[in-house]
């Protein structure tokens, strides 16, 4: 299952902030019953268009991985939660949106699993909900 | 916009090969008009169930990154390709299809960018293919 999440934050000062981003990534994949196997990456991004610039990160999972990037004019973030392994999607939706604190937030949930033995789970189930 | 692609490969050797996976996460982003801003990070995952192992591979994007998982015993592969600016989605998926030589694939769209200044744009616009 893939949670896709983006959202406003009411705080600029969290999307522009490495040690957040480096401690969600380190801590939160047990919190949510995953597996981290590497060290978080970290990036700054501000070669571009002055409203664009944010900090990006990325942690691989024994299940798959997070990836989170923020976009810190726009108070915007995209977050990525990919397991291969079933968890608690509402349960981490709310608590991600109370970390970044989002006034905003759109999630999405993509099943990434897909037999090829039964036509029938050729249908993803892919649905969305929004909330503010 | 973000690419997710699901799919089984006809040939095991490419989902262990880690180098052709760096390859790929190497020169594969200017090669859809994208810019990449790390060297890739790839990791082997061994430390599970004997069917579940795999290779893992990472990059950051200007536009935002690109993630693959792989899961060689059975031959299936998951793909990640997000990236905030538009890009032309069906040749990417081809192309990757191609790369990665899949029997069976399914692709999935997610528009990651949302306005929260126009109600309408909370619609998001998922929606998914299958081939073989």
């Amino acid at each position: 299952m893939q949670l896709l999440m983006d959202g406003y934050s009411e705080n600029k000062d969290l999307l522009q902030n490495e040690e957040f981003l480096r401690e969600l990534l380190t801590d939160y994949p047990s919190k949510i019953g995953m597996t981290r196997i590497s060290d978080p990456h970290i990036i700054r991004f501000t070669d571009c268009e002055p409203e664009e610039w944010g900090i990006s990160g990325f942690v691989f999972l024994a299940e798959s991985h997070i990836a989170i990037h923020t976009f810190v004019e726009r108070s915007y973030v995209n977050i990525d939660v990919f397991s291969c392994k079933d968890f608690d999607t509402s349960v981490a939706a709310e608590d991600l949106r109370k970390r970044f604190r989002l006034t905003q937030w759109r999630v999405s949930l993509a099943e990434r699993e897909w037999s090829r033995s039964s036509p029938d789970s050729k249908n993803p189930s892919l649905f969305t909900y929004n909330g503010s």
